[in-house]
């Protein structure tokens, strides 16, 4: 098996040799503008490294964690055209840099050349990879709509909040690994164990992020403090805060989230201050550990060697740590 | 077999009964609004009886059908948006009823949701289905930014203009036919002629459309008359006319086409007189007759009985008279 950076390092490489500029170039500059900015490439060397641990050679694996990093990549520009983000990962975003139809053209594009990377393998590979990705594919659309939904409505529970940040993120953790398992052709009990390794690892992950946004490190985090806060977003801190504050605390936190002060500062400090004393940030925190112990115990399961659940032990520590 | 408007009713049926509303409501009522507001059902319809013709039951084919009319509705969603168009079939379009963003989100859903439609086959001929199905819409969007990328071009020539509506309309009419002779498990051979059937239809059909927009009777054609030549649109009269007319009258042209008057009566007089003096209206007449007898001919080496050429070439006829 190879190292993290060296899978990074060989999907590279590969996507590079793959994806290049064709007519007309106004639908393909697009998707190799945003596909050559890096990332992090987390999903593609999930899966290729699942291939690996189920004993099959990455190469075989690399049309695959192509076309989700694809899939990702459309979902970040059509994402991006929602949210109006200017900028993606340090760069203009697709629809700032082109426009808006520009956008959601290439974004289409993407989205098909995603399905069209399956087509490599025969089947019934093909077909399982096939539906799978349509399956992943809709609960992010869906993951998205319900977080669109959450920004007008004021009785989101928990338990939404939960699915939304499994459809819109662990899922596709989850299906990477998968695909990585349906690549090397496991037992159908050990696919969906490394789906819900993934898809537990990936809930802890974003609820992280969360928790992260007030309380991280901004040198470390790579994002701005508070941003979550001064965009009044209904993350798992502030639910959770909601439900556990008393209700002076609770129309306190309601009241900070509905006003927009030019200088922010002193409301991400008073909502900070609530998401402590009502116990939302520590319970946040055991949130975090319950899902990433439910993603290390289903992995004991796997029928595979100590030295291999150790490596995706090892990497969701890492990235939990914030390392890869 | 059964007519026309038989098959019309059964697609119709059976889209109502597998596209409902569904949790996220605001991603999914947008898709059961557009495929609710009818249309002509020309694609399903050309599958269902494609299927037929090659002595399969038609409700084999239903399906592909729905997918081929959800992925024809989520481009007509998209395009929308990108056109800025308000209204479709006499209702307000999807952006405009609900906004933009709505309309991207579902518009991807929807396409998801057709590649979903294929699994109810099995191998091979899922793969077969899907892998047509990429292929054609790929080809869908390059001939939308082909389309897009004409519109501030001063160089189109008619060869890329041919291809542009071969890709944004013609392949979809050719795959449709193809899904049929697919899902038969017909020989290479008829499912290659049949699909050169309704790729030369296609492009006749869109011909004869930047025809009648000039041409044409607007109450039997349903659309504004001269809508193309108000809209500055480089048709195939347009380019034909630049070909063949005099430096002078080519100039007038040019002309006329960089200008937006309020009332545009007298424009369009002054386009359709040097689309006729130029030659080019006949010209166009007889590039429909040209590729309107590549349809027929082609069909003519199909290997089945008489009688089901006729069916599919009064198909096509009455296709081009604009009966269906």
């Amino acid at each position: 098996m190879l190292s993290i950076s060296q899978y990074r390092e060989a999907f590279s490489e590969y996507l590079e040799e793959r994806i290049r500029v064709q007519e007309p170039e106004n639908l393909y500059e697009p998707m190799v503008y945003i596909l050559s900015q890096g990332g992090k490439r987390l999903r593609p060397v999930l899966l290729l490294m699942a291939t690996e641990i189920f004993n099959t050679n990455y190469r075989k694996a690399l049309d695959a964690a192509l076309a989700i990093e694809i899939f990702h990549n459309f979902s970040l520009v059509h994402d991006d055209i929602m949210d109006d983000a200017p900028i993606r990962r340090g760069s203009p975003t697709v629809h700032e840099k082109w426009d808006m139809n520009t956008g959601i053209l290439s974004g289409d594009a993407m989205l098909i050349k995603a399905y069209q990377l399956f087509e490599n393998y025969d089947n019934p590979i093909f077909k399982e990879l096939a539906r799978l990705f349509s399956k992943t594919a809709i609960q992010v659309c869906e993951g998205q709509q319900y977080d669109i939904d959450f920004e007008t409505r004021e009785d989101v529970s928990i338990e939404e909040y939960l699915k939304m940040i499994e459809y819109k993120t662990a899922v596709l953790v989850g299906a990477s690994l998968q695909m990585g398992a349906i690549i090397a052709e496991e037992s159908p009990k050990c696919k969906e164990a490394i789906y819900q390794y993934g898809r537990y690892l990936g809930i802890a992950f974003q609820l992280q992020d969360d928790y992260l946004d007030a309380f991280g490190d901004p040198d470390t985090f790579g994002k701005q403090s508070g941003g979550d806060i001064i965009e009044n977003k209904k993350t798992f801190l502030y639910l959770k805060a909601l439900e556990t504050s008393g209700k002076s605390e609770g129309q306190q936190l309601e009241h900070l989230y509905s006003i927009n002060p030019g200088d922010s500062s002193e409301k991400i400090e008073a909502v900070k201050n609530i998401f402590q004393s009502s116990g939302a940030s520590e319970l946040t925190r055991q949130e975090i550990k319950k899902y990433t112990k439910k993603a290390f115990d289903v992995l004991e399961k796997i029928n595979i060697p100590r030295e291999k659940k150790e490596l995706l032990k090892k990497f969701g520590e890492s990235l939990m740590e914030r390392e890869v």
